[in-house]
């Protein structure tokens, strides 16, 4: 089958290789109809990530259609439309039942593709192995389409938590520093928290458009500082809530900076530097609180289902390119150069 | 200078009385520009409530303008335009410093008006007397009208405090008992929080009709058996949290069996009856989660205000009746009686 | 082998039933070291509880080894020691990933034994089937006596979770209402949460000594009413949090009656009645919380198991009696009778 | 009057200034019986602080007996014995009405004495004026000594805080990093949640001593790094909650290493740096919480109070020196240089 595999730097090429196939009594294998590209694919692309190599198949952001299961699966069967989360995780182990399975001690903390894409190759393919498929995989109804359905399975349930996480409640005011997939996808799902306004920090125009038609206040960081902004909107006390979306040591501390005395940060910026500044006597002065960390997606496809059916979430709103899965370097290429006002990346097999 | 006087079951009458003064140097008098007639105002004029004598001040829910303030007051001052709450309270004493100011002990957890007229006159009238004014009086911005502000002070708090004491999560399925006021407050509220689906239980139409152009899916209890109806439209699993805003045994027993297994029911109805029959052994196979309670509406003053600004609450369209003071014997007619599709009565002195 | 037969009012007997075998592939066969006689065994054993049949196996208590699997069960194998809890889930449903395997939808809300042991023998026995091992089974490291293993799996979980339910804060006064084996633990969990006091109430002697030594102060029934002297030795106000260990309509009236305003009422008293009184206008105007339910106890067997081992909690404090299996009708009758000081009656095969 | 004036870089002297007066209706004048020398005295004692001026007088841990009072006063009268948080509140403003009373606007978050000094002279003191007395002091019942009641207002509270902020549930493992006075009382208060294990990290055998006293498992830091030795005391996964209290990038980064996937790390160390190291990537990858803050002490002083009179918190056992208040300087030198096993040091005027 075609797949899309990692060759190094800005090199990425569509290649053939062999069919997955089950090998556990727990596996399914699934043939994709919709992937994508993630923000965290990009940091393999730029070789920032260590231990990937070449030949690694890429992508965790997929679904499609059951093609075979294990003879222990019990919860999806052959023909079954069917979402995963990006993060590989058996659903049994002492963290699975903690409720964080992106801590699996039995896969080692796997994610889909890119650096382990030896053992669990990427679902940037026409199928994938999908192992402990009774704990991965998650019925879609047929109401839904495979652009609402696709984002449960990591950025739409990443932005959900990154607000969740925030704390918002009703008559916040609320700033997303970020407005890439993931920000656009906190921003959409800030408004279920009731905020009485959400302010959204960009530079990028065509971004901060849609975050204004998704219900923000644009905050553009090239009309100067965004704390002293955020402030004089505030009546100068900042936002209650920061959410940021980007993962590097700027946005971070200008979120701590600008959120008001006794406010929340949350952040879901992949953090690329093991180290970064962090501005502690404001944090500790200002009373804060600061919510770090990956999403356990899996916990949240089920309950955000309703949420995207009913119209409450649009996720497809932010899908700007849907590509044939051959122009996957192309659309590496797009997103990675905000080219042609691209914002998220499919790649249809 | 005129007010609202109860004389007896069906008989509230205007009435002359003097105008009321500073006692306190903690007091304000407020010129009343807005006053409102309540449910609970109902339970007294069908002489439900003991303890209330004939010639007591009706009105516990007002907003005005500041006239004078005794010589302690620093929060307020001549010519602010101020709402407060329903409940009489120190801001002081154990029980207000533990946030539950309806509990105060040092005004023996007094109202306005009604049973507590004598000593605390109601604000069925043309000026009012508040104690604690530091405490009790928030001021009102000028953006504001009084029907967007009044509110505050009584049912949107309590139709806000019922929605959060529900703990609706995004995605959930809400149900509404009763579409009067504080239903349709409630109701307004349960937005919010992020519910997928709000469902609205009652029998009058045009409240029904309401609460269908306020987001919600209308259960017309003469279309049948309540809890069923709820059932069906929940796949069987009953609603995630009931919103219970009569006050009376059937809907509260409804509720209990409506929700799902773990769900949550808060009831905001003011009870007349002493004890009521409660499915206790179904509430305990059930997991249930009961919160009942009059609402702390100080505490939520000053938060929902900016909900209220920019519109994601809209307390004015409950409004169906604004009449002069001096109708007021009329006033509780039609609401009493469902008159002219009467839902809420303002009085303007 | 033999096991514990229901054969009408008072009436259980000594039978031989044919050993128990793997079913489904998901099933083990535990032989069991220690069983017990739960309260809620009781009402079957006074005839309230409708459904159970004549030569049902009884009782849902308990450990032991496992001696054979199916062969999809992965997480225990032959010889290890288990506990599983009493209601029987299969870790699958909605209901299961919601957090609620009482509420199982597989299994129909089965618990052991009883009304359901036709289909699911009873725990009172020398050999038991536990279906779903995999999510039923923990094990138990050799550092654990069965005495202190044992009520992970109801009683303990369920006294752990009342007390937990009941929102308990450092500093608060908590009223335990019944020292039966599960107000008792109920008592021992309340002290995880650093309360200033703790408050039994019971009519029982020698039960509530044992809680005195517990660490509570005794409110004898005999002595008078029970909320005025709650209210006495907390100045007035009652106790923060009420635990209702009983499931009647008298002490959980009391219950609501005693407890503060703005506190809470937990409850896990297994009801009778489908319906008793309740106090609603005291309820309303006191601002309560109330918590109703029987345990998830599965959520709780990996959590509570360190604070066994460190002895923060004791649950073999409260076994009383120690009995062969054989002798259980002279165990149900002990417990039952409250005779010699019973408070809980453990059966070894 | 004799105070303790900051006179340079480990300069401080016993010098008399005026005794404080009533300036605002709204204040009391406090005799002091018991001062003490802070950690964050220190900083300012090592010249670490910027804004402090010669002369100012220092101290903001203090209790004692009111004096007089403004005529606006009603909730302390003269004879009261009372003590007062380290942060100085107005009680109305938004930030205090939020419950933030350290983020006061119309005090400016000051502070008693140091860089404050000049407005408001600090406690180590004979006399101290205390502003917006009834929010500001609190009675102190005659069963408690002032050893018990003094910490109230700073370090009890904030050590407190700060294990209340880890959000430890029953039966997890908390490390403590760090046993000077505020780590020492997180420790105790961290009992009052119900942990299994307590872990008391530092070099300082004596303190390390106590912390053993106090039912911890010491962690010497000469021993090895911390993060290695709470990961083998906890099989491998570190403890589920960190309590940071030094207040330096290093024992934030172990804590920060050390706690387990899904921990949550609260700090209660006041950082002298504006900005330190954070390991970013670990915390993302590790779904962690922060929780940074300094005390809003006014908010503890009456709920722990009963935990005083019972005995579950015992403040006074870091109590080492007790000092004249003209022994200060000395009392400075010994807590500073950790002399003659030092820990806490008072101050009797």
């Amino acid at each position: 089958m075609k797949a899309i595999a990692f060759r190094g730097v800005h090199d990425v090429r569509v290649e053939s290789i062999a069919d997955p196939r089950i090998v556990e009594p727990t596996d399914a294998v699934v043939r994709i109809t919709t992937s994508a590209v993630c923000g965290s694919d990009l940091h393999q692309y730029h070789g920032r990530v260590p231990g990937i190599e070449p030949g690694a198949i890429l992508g965790h952001e997929f679904m499609g259609v059951v093609e075979e299961v294990g003879r222990e699966v019990r919860a999806v069967s052959k023909g079954d439309r069917v979402v995963a989360p990006f993060s590989i995780s058996c659903g049994r182990c002492e963290w699975c039942r903690r409720g964080l399975p992106t801590q699996c001690s039995t896969t080692g903390r796997a994610v889909f593709g890119g650096r382990f894409g030896k053992q669990y190759p990427g679902a940037q393919a026409e199928r994938i192995r999908v192992p402990f498929a009774d704990f991965m995989c998650e019925k879609i109804s047929s109401d839904m389409s495979d652009e609402q359905a696709l984002f449960l399975g990591d950025i739409l349930s990443t932005g959900y938590a990154c607000a969740e996480n925030g704390g918002i409640r009703p008559g916040d005011s609320v700033a997303v520093f970020g407005c890439g997939p993931v920000g656009l996808l906190a921003l959409q799902s800030a408004h279920l928290f009731g905020p009485a306004r959400i302010f959204a920090v960009d530079r990028v125009d065509y971004r901060l458009k849609l975050a204004e038609e998704l219900g923000a206040t644009p905050v553009n960081l090239d009309k100067g500082d965004p704390v002293e902004q955020l402030r004089r909107v505030t009546g100068g006390s900042g936002p209650d809530v920061a959410l940021e979306a980007v993962g590097h040591e700027v946005p971070f501390a200008q979120a701590i900076q600008a959120v008001r005395a006794g406010g929340t940060v949350s952040s879901v910026g992949v953090y690329v530097e093991q180290s970064i500044g962090f501005p502690a006597r404001e944090a500790f002065f200002k009373d804060l609180t600061l919510k770090m960390g990956i999403c356990n997606a899996r916990n949240y496809i089920v309950p955000l289902m309703p949420l995207v059916q009913v119209g409450k979430l649009q996720p497809a709103r932010i899908i700007t390119h849907t590509l044939p899965l051959g122009d996957a370097p192309r659309g590496y290429k797009i997103f990675d150069q905000k080219e042609d006002r691209a914002i998220k990346v499919l790649l249809k097999p």
